[in-house]
């Protein structure tokens, strides 16, 4: 058995070691072995790291060892001596994991001076005014990182004897000044740690060693990881590097550059340095630097050598790079390089300029942009360079943001939207009686209900912001003001929402407009020619429609006919149709609901021809289109307080019985979907009439439509074939008297367990299938969705217990299990069964990725979504070859 | 390809081709080969009946061929001829189900029978009056069952000259007046139908045919079906035999006869006897028959023969026979044979005594006792021979008949109980403050609540009588009384309820106390030794787990602790510590509450030892132990309408906004189960304390007790890991002071689709997996049970969208199929795992065998279904061998 390697030189390593010697140490393997000028220096493995986690911080057997002979390997090579008076070597140690994770870990600069080698480093460069700085700066980080104390204090010291002598700069310290400085942050030290600074100077690379392996663990990396989804077992490599010194003199210098501009993505160097600065001095924002072109003046040779480097590591590494570079003497050193963070917009223009450049293929410039993140491209924006405090959070129920007057009532909002007025519509909750003025509105802010509330649905289906559940909250409606802790916004008040993040901000605040440029719309069509997964919308109206397609949707996945029943002149007869003590009185108000219907369906089918369209029949439970349970309640309780009228009470008593009689325990599980059409087939029976009917008037008009009609909730065959029958019979009967047969197929919503394990049996029946995802994790998990969000799934992401929101990112563990499971059975029973997912999972690109990998035809979601899915399911096409 | 062949002569077929001839047609075939005297026939099969119906009313090819065939072979064996006038065979015509179906199916005698034949049959027999007779009733029973016109208006006819004549008896209706009868009917025919009575014998014989097939879907048989799940493509036989005479004078006669005791077993002949009478006179009760001990008098030698045919048929078919048989002139026909329908405790002891007798084995006395069945024979039932009229119907919520007053308040109910009253607590629905009313009443009726509602749950618990759910019921408290239409009941009246129909009758009704005979105790015997699953009780209560043993139960699957809470002194602890504001407030709580479930724990670990005991940690949604929103909300409401202090108010408005926080839209998939353990971890930590604090206190007894502690509600194994953590943690804290380990494992119930399809990851973590499968169905279908039993399951049974409630018989194909997937995962990964089911579905034949199939460990059912549980055990084992 070969010993384990925990320490790799440089020249031993390359760039695919990422994973073993993290993105820095295997980029400066890379950039050693490729002639760029890089300082010497080695890395110690993540898996020295991983070991030393997992041993209760302790470094595995004979990492030590290596480290020390790799020392040697540095001191032959630099010929210096580290912790010697005589030629002394310093090295810088970083932090590198395999995943970019910038700032959040620690570095140390300078290490291997003491009391003994300062004086060589003085000796060697004749400066000593630069080696105390050094040894003053290493103090001072050494003791911030390694020993965690806090840098104002060091600080404070500096500022202190600054004023003392009344200059302005560090570099205005003398030598001897420097020296009292030195003592007393050592002092400070001991003060504070009850020993000495350590003089010995291989405990000190062992001390930061052991912070660098620590600060894996520390809170601000444990954020990052999380917010950015990282795996917690990756660890962080050391690097320990020979110093470069970017502070002898004016023909010294440091710097960071990106090899094009990381916020719009132009083709130009973008960057800054100081002269005469170490590193941090950039980093920390100490000194000002000046942008990287004054370079160009200052040093024009090495501005010269730096450009090419530039060029050189572009062609090299195929991105655009951020890169950190030290003059010493004149000589530039690289010190680091790693493919550079940029804006979403910047990702998009750069990948589609490198493939115009020839440097890259198509597909991997569809593979530089994060899906997830072009949405943002689609929506009105924060201006985050503007400082922002928001006062609330609460569910980020519908992207973009907003600003607007407060305006507590939906006949308010409406008659100020329409004179031009911006206003944020806030409320407890909405209901269908608030539609006309969420229409008015910029945007939507509810105090209850979670992200699938009819506040959140309705915003999103118009593609306006809104907060949902800020429930800090508190709306009085007397006063026509809401207070959150101490302060008051009163009616009229300015408002900014942000429904990507769920802020709420007090006043107006800087927006970035949507961008959609040239090369976001080339980067779309390359998508287009590599998905295998269809795209389409979910979508409930025409103009949803019209919008879907400019997204560039094939088809719309999903059509919720229960909004057309919430619209305010047709909730009367739909009250009334579901209140109905009779067959014919039910009858009746179907009766007058079927125009309505009818003009839906030819409005939305107009639009997207002749792309398919799928219409789900009814599906919620009918309570949702009744007036509130204890509403009823408290009214008839005051009616009868106040003594009213028997007629007027008794009345309202009697919708109250209906009410209840239809009232449930857990509604999600109860009498909605296809139930409903199987317990009153005579709702459905006019739902497809109006459809076909449509079909019928678009088909005289030479407008050629098809349509696939859903049923929702199926959970077995004879559902499915009961309903069908019904179907089939009113296709027959309206098409008695028109000409020619109608282009429709008959499907079913899969969304519950048992439908996934009957899905054979059903498939032998429905000629398609959509994923409901959103229901069908709901029954996996037995999570209600309103439920959880509210109550415990913050504490399961908080604890760990689950990595996402299952209803934000596709469970694959177990829903995406069932869904396997339902495509080979379908399968089996109708080889050329059409499959799709139409939950919110539709839009979100861990999820289309697997919708490609099991197999799907095609993702549905919401219109602001499709450019997403669009990438996504390129992303996937691309990366499961 | 050979013919089809639709039709057998008698002597074609035998016993084991029931399916195809049905169970008389495979009994007449058998009853010929073995060479009793049966007349000869030939039987139609089943699939020339399916053919039939699935051709929509027509016969299949070749069927009508084949009959005039067969019906020439019993012309030659007879020596008789059909149709003719010269010595007429005439037949009787008889359907006959694969699976019996005593009443459901019609039949006809006689056919053949016309205008010129019934000459034949009078100068045949030498009695004219007789041909005639047949003639007659042939006309009507044809007339009836074919034609379809009522049996009544015959007997008018018959009636009206039986007056005119002033005779009783029909046998009394001279030739000549039989004659004019017989012109009557025909009359009456021609007017009803506007067609002449057939005369062609073989159009009479198709007309016959064609009804039987009929009758297969007429309602009644569809209900038999319904009511006894047999399956609806069965489809039904045609028997057609040559007609053996009983009425051809007083050395005739017609009997049917059991060959033991159907209502208590006792080995003795029994049944009745008509002399000079054909068949349908005994079913149909026109005559009162005598006692078939009456024919050893009337007809020695007949009877002897009887007798020894009855002995051998039992040695034959190894069961006890139900046989219609004719004498013709003192000869003895066997008409048929099959295995005579039983009570339940005559099947009990009929099986024990044939093994006894040697007559069959073990395992067939096994099979022979339905096991459903066998729950009458512990509960005290309604004594069906006495006529009862219900005036209302609920939900049978738990078994059982009572009769006692109507009261409509617990307190009162307990204090009538106390003094020795019999009462029946009538309630909209029960709540824990309901308790101690019901532990003093006779039974319970609700007239809101489903099978798992408060008063069901508590009501079965406690082996109590229930009906839940009556919603005709009208209760008025202000009046003490309640209303059933127009129908008034008066608290202090007496009811009476069935709680194993759901049943609601006034007044006090005959009842049958239970018995359990040594045969029973015997049989259950030889099920203990034949059963692979072992059978354990759902209890919560030492009571309960006393009784449980009693039954014969191997330990407790399920202990819900949650019902311990609901306990009157316990509850106010149980709020404090769900309204907490603080950890201290809510550990402050459950200190008061340890002791209470130690208390708890001891009890039923004491009266169980030493077999393990499954105690599952609190998983209902908290606000069931809290007052109701709405009551709430209409009690603030009313002090504000009065005015109230300022200080009542804010109690009760503050009580309501915390009652606000944690209602749920859907708390059956809200935040119960072990998701209260992972947000408040120190209430499971007082739970598993009280569970090994008892434990302790029992070994120091020198009692070894076995827990097995269940965290519900699991779907991921981080939840699983998580609690593990803070209950091994607790295990820790408590051995400290205590002398050695306790016997204890860690397991989870089995309740979501995800855990299931994640059940190899959890095993790996837990040891033991108890199918919850009344929530795993209602997350499978995505069916909330108290929704759906009351709204639109009894539309989905009646539609025949589905065959069986899955809340009572196991759904296999979707429920069943996730089952089986969990338990070959989970055995993947610990191939030791414990595998059990305590959903109500443990104590169900159908549900019991499929886990036989699958392989579990053990079923959990109530304590009363501990006996029908483990013969259905049995029974599983037995066919799935």
């Amino acid at each position: 058995m070969s010993k384990e390697k925990y320490v790799y030189l440089f020249q031993e390593g390359n760039a695919k070691m990422r994973s073993l010697l993290g993105g820095k140490g295997a980029n400066l393997a890379e950039m050693t072995n490729i002639g760029l000028p890089v300082p010497p220096g080695f890395t110690i493995t993540t898996e020295a790291c991983n070991k030393y986690i997992a041993a209760g911080r302790k470094f595995p057997a004979g990492m030590l060892e290596e480290v020390f002979q790799a020392l040697q390997e540095l001191e032959k090579s630099t010929g210096k001596n580290f912790g010697l008076k005589d030629n002394p070597l310093l090295v810088s140690v970083r932090s590198g994991a395999p995943v970019s994770m910038p700032g959040m870990m620690d570095t140390i600069l300078n290490l291997g001076l003491n009391d003994e080698s300062v004086q060589g480093l003085a000796k060697l460069t004749g400066d000593e005014r630069f080696a105390y700085d050094c040894y003053r700066r290493f103090i001072q980080m050494f003791s911030d990182v390694v020993l965690g104390i806090e840098h104002a204090m060091f600080d404070e010291i500096v500022e202190r004897h600054k004023r003392k002598l009344s200059v302005i700069f560090d570099y205005e310290l003398p030598a001897e000044e420097l020296m009292i400085i030195i003592g007393e942050y050592k002092e400070l030290v001991e003060q504070e740690q009850g020993r000495s600074f350590p003089q010995d100077v291989q405990e000190q690379l062992i001390l930061a060693i052991q912070a660098v392996f620590d600060s894996w663990n520390n809170p601000r990396a444990d954020y990052y990881r999380r917010l950015n989804k990282i795996p917690e077992d990756l660890g962080t490599a050391v690097n320990v590097q020979a110093m470069a010194f970017g502070n002898m003199g004016n023909d010294c210098g440091t710097g960071v550059a990106f090899t094009r501009d990381p916020s719009t993505g132009e083709k130009e160097l973008y960057g800054e340095f100081l002269i005469n600065a170490q590193g941090e001095d950039v980093v920390a924002g100490i000194r000002t630097p000046m942008p990287i072109s004054k370079l160009k003046e200052e040093l024009p040779d090495v501005y010269q050598q730096f450009l090419d480097t530039c060029l050189n590591l572009e062609k090299h590494y195929r991105d655009m790079q951020d890169i950190e570079f030290t003059v010493e003497k004149g000589k530039l050193y690289i010190l680091q390089t790693r493919n550079g963070k940029r804006t979403t917009r910047a990702a998009v223009k750069i990948a589609v300029d490198m493939v115009n450049e020839g440097l890259i293929s198509k597909e991997e410039a569809l593979l530089r942009v994060e899906a997830e993140q072009i949405n943002q491209l689609l929506h009105r924006q924060i201006d985050t360079s503007a400082n922002v405090q928001p006062v609330a959070k609460g569910l980020p129920a519908s992207p973009g943001a907003a600003y607007g007057k407060v305006i507590f009532d939906a006949d308010e909002a409406e008659k100020e939207g329409e004179r031009g007025e911006k206003v944020v519509l806030v409320r407890s909750e909405t209901t269908p009686d608030d539609i006309h003025g969420i229409v008015y509105a910029q945007g939507v802010l509810t105090s209850r209900g979670g992200m699938t509330s009819h506040a959140a649905v309705v915003a999103r289906g118009m593609g306006k912001p809104c907060v949902c559940g800020c429930e800090v909250l508190k709306i009085d409606l007397e006063k026509q003001q809401f207070t959150i802790g101490d302060k008051v916004v009163k009616k009229g008040d300015t408002l900014t929402i942000d429904g990507a993040t769920g802020d709420v901000i007090l006043g107006e605040v800087a927006m970035i407009e949507p961008t959609l440029s040239d090369e976001f719309q080339t980067l779309l069509q390359w998508a287009d020619e590599v998905k295998k997964l269809k795209v389409r919308a979910n979508a409930d109206t025409p103009e949803d429609a019209s919008k879907a397609r400019e997204f560039g949707a094939e088809g719309i996945g999903l059509t919720r006919t229960e909004h057309m029943f919430m619209a305010q002149e047709r909730l009367p007869y739909v009250q009334e149709m579901i209140l109905a003590e009779s067959l014919e009185d039910r009858q009746a108000a179907l009766d007058q609901l079927l125009p309505y219907q009818r003009d839906d369906f030819y409005g939305i089918l107009k639009a997207m021809a002749p792309y398919p369209v799928t219409i789900r029949l009814l599906d919620p439970p009918l309570h949702e289109f009744l007036p509130n349970r204890e509403s009823l309640l408290l009214e008839i309780a005051e009616l009868k307080f106040k003594g009213a009228e028997a007629k007027v009470l008794g009345e309202k008593e009697t919708l109250l019985k209906k009410v209840e009689k239809i009232s449930e325990m857990n509604p999600m599980l109860g009498h909605r979907g296809c139930r409903l059409g199987i317990t009153y087939p005579e709702i459905y029976v006019m739902q497809v009439r109006a459809i076909f009917e449509a079909m019928y008037l678009l088909k005289d008009e030479g407008v050629e439509t098809f349509t696939e009609i859903e049923l929702p909730l199926i959970m077995d065959k004879n559902e499915f074939t009961f309903l069908k029958e019904e179907i089939m019979t009113t296709y027959e009967e309206v098409k008695k008297d028109k000409q020619g047969e109608l282009d429709f197929r008959l499907g079913t919503m899969l969304e519950l367990p048992r439908a996934c394990i009957a899905a054979d049996e059903i498939a032998a029946q429905a000629e398609f299938f959509s994923f409901g995802t959103n229901d069908l994790t709901q029954t996996t998990f037995g999570f209600s969705r309103d439920d959880a969000e509210g109550k415990f799934l913050p504490i399961y992401l908080e604890k760990k217990i689950i990595q996402n929101n299952p209803f934000a990112v596709l469970d694959r563990k177990g829903v995406g299990a069932l869904m396997q499971i339902a495509v080979e059975k379908a399968r089996s029973t109708r080889s050329d069964i059409l499959l799709g997912i139409c939950g919110e999972h539709g839009g979100e690109p861990s999820s289309i990725e697997f919708c490609h990998i099991i197999d799907l035809d095609y993702v549905s979601c919401s219109p602001y979504r499709i450019p997403v899915a669009r990438l996504a399911a390129a992303q996937a096409a691309i990366q499961n070859k």
